[in-house]
């Protein structure tokens, strides 16, 4: 607990208005979207980085921990207070600094909430194509320190590719400025990419430069219903053997198609082993004549059915079903445990059927979608957590998923990060070399081990 | 110097026909394209990761440095043995691995020569994009360490863009492997792109895994003869508003003009203040179209000759004229010190009068050219290396040159690396906090100071 002196004197920081010490405030801070809450000390919500720098001095002062936190819409529970401490919520620190359009760059604080740049951007004919599904509520700050990704990764990247600069309150309070807008930079350790998806344990993101693209100027939906899972798969090869690239290719899997059909009633086939829905965009003639080939391809290697949305209203259908999925797979059980493992892109097929084997034999309800451009899948095991049997039964499924995962040449998690979710399993990817180099990187630059203590690391 | 029972126990890992004992043989590994040359007290040639492991096991034990090394063409004196010791010559490991064309993958030993590797994708109908100036000489080991760019970098990026995965010797001798075939991987701290860029300093790089991408259908060249400077940079910016995004955009100045044209005699305009290189590439239509596009900007914007290639002779005749450039200048004086600053795009045009100013002063030869697209500005100074009274101007105007990138908002290096050149300067960029912080991640990793020493950090 922490002492009442040191709660004062973040007052007098902050104004006390901004923190938050009943445990009704505190509980709201104490989960994010995994199934584990825990309980803060204090939430504090500063609106500079002076205060932050000022707070996380006098946390190596009273050694007390610090967990910064965007909206809390994270996946690995990286923003969660395991150890209790100081729920650093960033949501006050909001404004679009810049939108330079001559530099193509935009300035942001961390607080901004991804979308609303995106919106922004758009106005003024560019482009911010980092899209994870949590786009309206997360934070560009949450963003940055999981490395969010999103359907449009496959085509443009993941949020790393956009961050050119960063202001950083250090885990010792000082304050650290790298990159800037230039778009190529050598100088010295890659600090931009080390802060990126550091779960907030290196550092606490205060400002962002990011890069913007043109906004790319038509783009064209497509559907394509399999019979069979490999084919749909082999698809996704064959579309960029032909060298195009669309800017999303996702799937669902026969499990995801039925529950979504249940749920929405928009007449998808129950019977279906796999839907591929892509996009592709770029300049408009490019597109129409892309779709043409894709859905070419879709039929040559197995499609039962293709769809080329004609018009907004068309889109919007083929993509009500991918949105619904998440609503839709809770309707078999009240917990979603939401998984993120990446494979090479071959190896998809392989990885589906371990998965349901996997699943079948511990006897759990597994749906499986994902971003089939990057091998990127969410297995999502639907269960009870006030099951604890059943909850046993997923532990160790989880543990399987991921072993088989790593054994396909893959990674645990593609884009939500370790957080407390998956640190019982890191080792499995980066053996222990990895971990002691991570380990000795976290040291080194935290020394009292202040900021975020608990995640990526077991401890 | 080192005993004669390490060097003996050194022959015994590698081979003695694979250690270089000789004053001869000794030299020609003190230098790279950087004018200083320094002496190692021993030259190896391993063929494998285990003999590195031993080699490093043993300089760890006996405390001596290791100076890894691809080709030597580096140009910030990444691969000189400033501090002696032995210089681990990687160009043995000369193997491609594998083309993986399903997953869009090349796995290669870090000898292998940029060029060769980008012949063998290209035969498959892939695409590897990084292109350092030295692509025909230099390795993917050394690309990978100083994070080599390249005209094609605006469109493409640099070779970060491009690796997924790395296997590497750490600095105490343990083997690692971070990432993998996977296109998306946010397992703990980002140690790919960490090591990427760390010019050799955190740990030897052993063996790569690269994204390839399909191979663009069609290129097309163009190029802009400018009497203002200002109006070509603009061009640059209402080029990228268009949304078009060329694979390269190449910008010459005024003397560097008429190097070339002294030089080459190809009938330059001797009176333009720049040149504008362009390059579009993609789906043959789209190819055609935008060349089209781009050659009216050029005119809207000032241009007074724009030339459309039409053929391979056509292309190959406007590229001579960039690629003479390093041949050119050279002319003028015998020694030339190749800069690498990049600034954010809209400042060329103020950065190219600052530079042109500081030369002024000294009273010094300078040409500038570089990836307009990127604001990667490479300011040569042509000199004479005997001639210690210009050499002392040299310096002061190369101080002063890199303090106006950092006050446009740009950067000391977009893609040569600090190395030995730029190490007295790095400050300027990260300050006191980022230094430390990037001093402390190499103490971390390297607690003897094994690899690289005398790179990056000044000690």
């Amino acid at each position: 607990m922490l002492q009442s002196s040191v709660i004062e004197e973040i007052k007098r920081i902050v104004g006390k208005e901004h923190v938050y010490t009943s445990l009704e405030e505190r509980i709201c801070y104490g989960y994010d979207s995994t199934p584990e809450a825990f309980f803060p000390d204090l939430v504090v919500r500063p609106a500079t980085t002076e205060e932050i720098q000022k707070i996380v001095k006098l946390a190596n002062h009273h050694l007390f921990p610090i967990i910064p936190r965007g909206a809390g819409t994270g996946l690995s529970g990286g923003s969660v207070p395991v150890k209790g401490g100081v729920v650093l919520d960033l949501t006050r620190m909001n404004k679009i600094l810049e939108i330079d359009e001559e530099n193509l760059v935009a300035v942001v604080e961390p607080g901004v909430i991804t979308y609303e740049l995106q919106q922004e951007v758009e106005k003024r004919g560019l482009f911010y194509p980092p899209d994870p599904a949590s786009l309206k509520t997360s934070t560009i700050g949450g963003n940055v320190a999981e490395c969010a990704g999103g359907p449009r990764a496959f085509k443009y990247g993941v949020t790393r590719d956009y961050v050119l600069g960063l202001e950083v309150v250090t885990p010792t309070g000082e304050l650290l400025k790298v990159g800037g807008k230039t778009v190529k930079s050598v100088t010295g350790y890659d600090l931009i990419r080390l802060y990126t998806g550091s779960e907030g344990t290196l550092g606490i993101i205060t400002k962002i430069i990011l890069r913007l693209l043109p906004k790319p100027e038509a783009k064209k939906t497509l559907m394509a219903v399999y019979p069979s899972l490999d084919d749909a798969a082999h698809t996704v090869t064959m579309i960029i053997k032909k060298g195009i690239i669309p800017a999303t290719l996702e799937l669902m899997d026969d499990l995801t198609i039925r529950c979504v059909e249940n749920y929405l009633h928009m007449g998808l086939p129950l019977d279906a082993e796999a839907i591929l829905i892509m996009e592709v965009d770029g300049p408009a003639e490019l597109v129409e004549k892309q779709a043409v080939q894709v859905a070419e391809l879709c039929r040559e290697n197995g499609a039962r059915e293709v769809k080329i949305a004609a018009d907004e209203k068309d889109r919007d259908e083929i993509w009500r079903a991918r949105r619904a999925v998440s609503a839709a797979v809770v309707q078999i059980k009240p917990t979603k445990i939401s998984e993120d493992i990446a494979v090479p892109r071959s190896q998809i097929p392989k990885m589906v059927r371990r998965l349901k084997e996997i699943a079948a034999r511990y006897d759990l309800n597994l749906v499986i979608f994902g971003h089939a451009g990057d091998g990127n899948l969410h297995p999502n095991i639907l269960c009870d957590q006030n099951d604890a049997e059943e909850m046993e039964r997923v532990r160790k499924a989880i543990a399987e998923l991921f072993k088989a995962a790593v054994e396909l040449g893959g990674t645990l998690t593609g884009e939500h990060g370790i957080g407390t979710m998956k640190a019982p399993y890191l080792k499995y990817e980066t053996g222990d070399v990895g971990y002691q180099v991570m380990k000795a990187i976290k040291k080194a630059l935290d020394p009292n081990n202040i900021l975020n203590p608990g995640k990526i690391f077991l401890e």
